[in-house]
């Protein structure tokens, strides 16, 4: 899994029931310092994630149907989770509210 | 999942029944400011997408495979839909249309 | 999917069955404008594809296996299909023959 | 697999059982020669790894989901083990204890 | 799949079956050029692979645990034979024995 932060969203007309009424969210890859990598995923919102907010992203498709409850379904990133804190090293490269 | 843009097209003769008919698109990848990011997918297309739109992709085996409603099938990247906006850090990195 | 360019082969004692009397040939992967980007898979060869031909690859198990027609097989990349032609921005990136 | 060394901690509030009372953990990827090559990835906790340890890495959702015992669950990457060590060309690169 | 050269060891102390008696493998991963491209992959050695030696891996979770007989099972990669020649532009850039 990986950390990441919603910095965005996709709007895609998509015909496929498991993305209706879901929100896509296009979350910058962090590294363990908590900044940007450079990479990024499009992520399927199952927790209702905000923008800035720092997430935990599973990006398999096994995980992703499951948690929406759906299969089959062409999906394959999700977000699972807010990341209360995440800590490296004994510091605090992640923390929320 | 990811955003790619498509800038072209395969031909292959493959014999294997799930690519009959279907597209072969050369998706560009693109990073989360809307430009392409240097690699690219071979994706089938399930939804029309036409040269030069963005476009979400799923590389993934089974999503495809559902997508396309055949299994077994060697497949593994599709489109499954045109992105109208892409919108990060508040600004709107791809718009269509 | 990938496309790549046969540049090679591997002779390996593997004790499966679903390597008996298939090639395994080393793929250089192209980018987009159809030169070598510098990495490479080893493919089973189910086309009959020949040295410096272009091709399409698949890199995953499930499809690797159903192209086979054998399953539990230990392999994952394949070569399903000749490419006659990519076009990448209204050029011929990739022609053959 | 891969060998990473337990760098910190991800505490995350997610709605899915298989993470109640499992600890996340930020490893770090460890290169051939033991020294982190700048990757990492969150993994779910199974044997008690603590900071600072060499840890054996699988990550592959039916491997991380057949350890933990839970299917359906979101989940990938997994610690499956302590590294006590790690040689290469006949230096030993990772030694606990 | 990949070709790969056995460089070392790992010795881990791990809680699933199948790793019992069968020893983990560092393996560099070669180029098209035989040379070390700088990754590697810990794997499950199935075919007695001695420290020197050029190998075949398959670095797929349903390959491993297929070649291993063991299902479910946390494994991913396998060196499934030794490799006795890798040829690359007609000039054999991998040759044992």
């Amino acid at each position: 899994m990986k950390v990441g932060r919603v910095v965005g969203t996709v709007v895609s007309t998509i015909n496929a029931p498991v993305f209706d009424g879901r929100r896509l969210l296009v979350c910058d890859l962090l590294d363990a310092s908590g900044r940007p990598e450079g990479g990024y995923l499009i992520c399927v919102d199952t927790v209702g994630a905000g923008a800035g907010e720092a997430v935990l992203i599973v990006d398999e498709g096994n995980s992703a149907r499951q948690v929406v409850g759906m299969d089959p379904a062409p999906i394959r990133a999700i977000v699972v989770g807010i990341v209360d804190e995440m800590r490296v090293d004994g510091e605090a490269v992640v923390r929320e509210g």
